[in-house]
């Protein structure tokens, strides 16, 4: 029988820049969009929300980014991360093609997060933040904000969507344990949470709501700013030591792949892993097909428009161009609630566009289903949300098995189920549906973008 | 702000045997005892519960048993594990001490556990064995044990302590997604359980019941064998991986630990580490203070008595000489499940006898304070268990702080909270008690050991 195959990088290897997309791409991606005026944003625009070192990175056209030593001194508690084949998997499937996962599960909260969530706590300490705000889903982002900002020592205060907050408390509790202040999501702590919850006093809150009530929290304060997990550049940014570390496992690895696979919510898990693959295959080094996987039932890349939209419900961001099923978009309840949003990061929008990216939606018991078989072969559950890109790649191996050909897939395995058992107990139990999003939520949910000024 | 410092081995470091401290114990630990006859129980008595392989590796007196190639192949999942040093930790405590913890929450499971159940389920797969039986309480083990079967072809069979099954689903549904059936204990699949049930139909249940229903099973059919995950010797074997790889870390640390401390429930995790270390101390090698840490709601080592006991309610095992509360003693609810068995390994217990180590009890709620004190500085949500250990390890490194000493703490984190965050929540509103044993209740539970025939 075979064993799992590790390939681990000593901390001498751990990359100590990140990679910026954005100096390779052959066309600059539309610019986010002031509401009011209809003109590209300019720095001051988000000065507000985030600070200065951050909103430069979000525009920089430099091509590395150096990562500072204390975001090292904390990337080491788990990075870097194993790459693995998946030699059990591949048995059972019999199949010729070569499946590797990198897997960012052994982060403290179990998820790629705090790849982000560190150097936002840090670069805020530095400039004399006190407070972030942010908003979560299910809670990922969220405990991996919170756990950041503990190590730098500023406070953090969390919407979470209510339905998550009140049928999954162990995020929540995650997330206190680490000091943070959660609030359910609408709250009437904030005018947008006010105003959603006159209107529907029983809401069970969306990411674009919750997005909403932290931006104004932390554009009414000073001392206060936000972080967001995923969509923007510079989130993306940070998470490319994703991709970095795998592309220096493959050398250790002596292979190449043929294809990447990852699940794409906002985009920062599939865009860390995919970035400095996609740097080298436009400089001609190597030429992987690259795949994004959503949720059937919220389909932003393969149904949705691409199209200047807000980021949040109430309107309160700048206007980004960007794959949208429309900002009051509320997908229906599936497990993967990191993929529950109804925007698509503007610069993996642009690859789409550009042909430089593949996308594909699965629905959910095909999800479970690959993570159930993942589980038992590999012995490491994954999260609903890369148990996506497991669906997608386990497809990819079966149609190798058909044709022969031996081909190298990687895959995103971006964290692990542990706080996640009862959707994997809702599919054992034949209790799962699987959501797709139908033609007419899909009209109505289209039917109100915002005019571009 | 001083970062995490990491001492990682490469794979090629990975110890290939295990350790067996009673080939160089000055006096050897009394035998088990066969209830029937009250002479020492032979390799036959054995057999019926578990393969001839590990009945060896229980009686053998080798120095050193060879960890087999396809174990080996399922360790790399997560071994080598890191030990880290907790720079934040000591400055928080301002102590000139430095504290060094062994992580074996990196497992995919999220504790040490599978060090023996992946050996286990090995050999009972080579031998032939179709189905393997176990209790579990908060369901640490039995989870270990799932996954350890699942990766061998073996079919597993799991009776849960009907308390955590009943309030802790998800590591129910854990052990269900490896594909393992669990039964709530007492259960009427069992003449155990079934007389429990009579006499009391709402028991909660509790270990011993939980051993006796799955020592039953495995007795009664000749495909099936039993499991166990502490107390025997051949369990605290496999676990000597840990404190192996620890020894070799320390070499990398430029460093030797003058006391070592780690929690104690039937045993498995402290001796894991500790063995490798005592084997040091023995030979005059090192001279570190080893503490065993258990809970004041179960306080074995002590304040229980050190007698021949069963090791499970129904009276079917074995009589283990343990320090013991009584083998129908059922501890009061905490939130370390894993600590809440009436006896210690025999093994433990004779080194406790000897002099070889130290003991203390810890109260509830100052574990807890020390889980979240090392999450916010840390960044691991530390399991209640070993949180025990990194309370004791505070109070350690607080004597240093007063005393000037420079003390080197090593600690085992056997295990992360992301199972276990209800019990951070009940501390952090304040709704945590601390449970300690009473007089009255520990007079009582000690009344009715058995008599050695």
């Amino acid at each position: 029988m075979p064993g799992q195959t590790k390939y681990l990088l000593d901390e001498g290897s751990m990359p100590t820049q990140w990679y910026n997309l954005l100096a390779d791409l052959p066309v600059a991606p539309p610019p986010p969009l002031h509401p009011g005026t209809g003109g590209p944003i300019a720095s001051d625009d988000l000065a507000p929300l985030f600070p200065r070192a951050l909103v430069a990175q979000e525009m920089t056209g430099e091509r590395h980014v150096d990562i500072p030593g204390p975001v090292l001194d904390v990337y080491r508690l788990w990075r870097p991360s194993p790459l693995f084949r998946a030699r059990r998997l591949e048995r059972a499937l019999d199949t010729p093609a070569h499946i590797y996962y990198k897997y960012e599960g052994v982060s403290p909260v179990g998820s790629h997060k705090p790849n982000t969530a560190v150097p936002q706590a840090y670069y805020n300490a530095e400039e004399g933040v006190r407070r972030l705000t942010t908003e979560t889903g299910a809670g990922q982002w969220g405990s991996a904000l919170a756990f950041a900002c503990a190590t730098f020592g500023v406070d953090c205060e969390v919407w979470q969507v209510r339905a998550s907050y009140d049928q999954k408390p162990y995020r929540r509790l995650m997330m206190e344990t680490y000091g943070a202040a959660v609030h359910p999501s609408p709250s009437k702590v904030t005018e947008a949470g006010r105003a959603i919850l006159a209107e529907s006093p029983e809401s069970t809150g969306s990411l674009g709501i919750a997005i909403s009530e932290a931006v104004e929290q932390a554009a009414a304060d000073d001392g206060t700013r936000y972080a967001l997990g995923s969509v923007l550049n510079h989130v993306l940014l940070h998470q490319t030591v994703i991709g970095e570390e795998a592309l220096r496992q493959f050398e250790l690895a002596e292979e190449t792949p043929d294809v990447l696979v990852g699940c794409t919510g906002g985009g920062s898990n599939f865009g860390g892993l995919a970035f400095p693959f996609l740097r080298e295959k436009l400089a001609g080094r190597m030429s992987p097909v690259i795949r994004a996987v959503e949720p059937a039932a919220c389909p932003t890349l393969t149904r949705g428009r691409y199209a200047y939209d807000f980021g949040d419900t109430a309107g309160l961001t700048p206007l980004l161009k960007m794959h949208t099923l429309g900002h009051d978009f509320v997908p229906d309840p599936i497990h993967a609630g990191g993929l529950r949003y109804h925007g698509m990061s503007p610069l993996i929008s642009h690859l789409y566009e550009q042909g430089l990216i593949e996308a594909q939606a699965v629905a959910q018991q095909d999800c479970f289903a690959a993570g159930v078989r993942f589980a038992r072969t590999e012995g490491i559950i994954p999260a609903p949300e890369p148990a996506h890109a497991l669906a997608a790649s386990i497809d990819e191996a079966l149609r190798c098995r058909d044709s022969g050909e031996e081909k190298v897939i990687l895959t995103a395995l971006c964290g692990h189920a542990h706080l996640d058992l009862p959707a994997y107990g809702a599919y054992l139990s034949g209790a799962m549906q699987d959501n797709a999003l139908s033609e007419e939520d899909l009209t109505r949910a289209l039917a109100d973008l915002p005019q571009v000024p």
